[in-house]
């Protein structure tokens, strides 16, 4: 697959672009923000696309035509400003979802946050950004494209463990792992990304018992 | 019709409240978010319900059950922080379209701003606050309640003109008036309540040439 890493430059998105880059079956062409991004990348011999999610949808087409799949994980994370979460984490996904449809660009793999779905387990300080991944997953869920939309939970900065839990709607107990490697969160993306068991699918995700194989087949 | 007018303490929300108040054919219940704004209310012979937008859709629920219409205007203008803005605008919006296909309150209007539905057109200053209600006013759209969504120019704090221009998409030339009195708004809510013209219909709202009656029989 040809995968255009929207959010390239972030901490998920880096890894993502490692492990396609290493992959045989993928393509990747990162999509970043700044000039020396580019640079940067395209010394690593990477692809690199310079562009803008507070453009217009018609330049975010030029992106994304071509492309097999769109892996969004640009974002907030929460630490921005609340007027940045409305125009990166709402708005710039959802053009990119336009952008896709658009073109005809099916595969659409989104990095959210554990529990976006359900409002009520919303911490308050973390409401506007939760808020924010909430209605741009619903959005992705309408699209009609081949969505996946994976909700981490805490993220570290940790080499994989490669045993993760994941489901619709997880059920986290006082003892359970509420975390999860961001590396271990990129080998999700990537394996998720032609595995059909993950389509049409969005689930929470945190370190567990299972290996990443075996738990994305039990979706 | 009993209409429940959430933001009732807003500048457009009082001028509806009133005008529902005074009519033979609706009566109208004030959802405000202080005890001191439900007194005031009370002392006028208004009913008023305290109630908090970031509470849960069950809570909200209560508010509007047996009514027959929400009138939406709270939230912003564009003036508050922007984690207001995804917390009422938003989010706060949509749970009270929730609340309301919950418990079969069908019809609903909603206050949107001038060109929400149009990306391209939106200020720099003002994006994140357009970001908001264009979700919103989508959410709306597709929620299968009978909407109403109306999206004024800027306001004026003025008597009202009773004349207006309304399109779903108003190509507005330079020597056309970009504003409208916010009484005029208010009018053109009330107007529509029990308008059947007005269901299923988002339009731009301006001061013109026609009367509220005339122009709104036209959409």
């Amino acid at each position: 697959m040809k995968v255009l890493v929207v959010g390239a430059n972030g901490k998920i998105g880096r890894q993502v672009v490692n492990m396609l880059e290493e992959s045989d079956t993928h393509s990747v062409t990162a999509f970043v923000r700044k000039e020396e991004q580019v640079e940067e990348l395209k010394q690593k011999g990477i692809e690199a696309y310079l562009g803008n999610l507070e453009g217009p949808v018609t330049d975010l087409e030029e992106a994304v035509k071509g492309m097999d799949a769109v892996v969004f994980s640009a974002g907030s994370g929460g630490s921005t400003g609340a007027d940045k979460t409305l125009l990166i984490d709402l708005d710039g996904a959802i053009k990119v979802m336009e952008a896709a449809q658009n073109v005809g660009v099916n595969r659409f793999v989104m990095v959210s946050a554990f529990g976006a779905n359900n409002r009520e387990g919303w911490s308050r300080d973390m409401r506007p950004y939760y808020v924010a991944k909430h209605y741009a997953d619903k959005a992705l869920e309408q699209s009609g494209l081949e969505y996946t939309i994976v909700r981490p939970g805490g993220l570290l900065d940790e080499p994989a463990k490669d045993k993760i839990k994941v489901a619709g709607n997880l059920e986290i107990s006082e003892s359970d792992e509420k975390t999860v490697p961001r590396e271990d969160v990129a080998k999700v993306i990537v394996t998720s990304l032609d595995n059909e068991k993950t389509y049409r699918k969005a689930f929470d995700l945190v370190t567990g018992e299972q290996s990443i194989e075996e738990a994305l087949n039990q979706l």
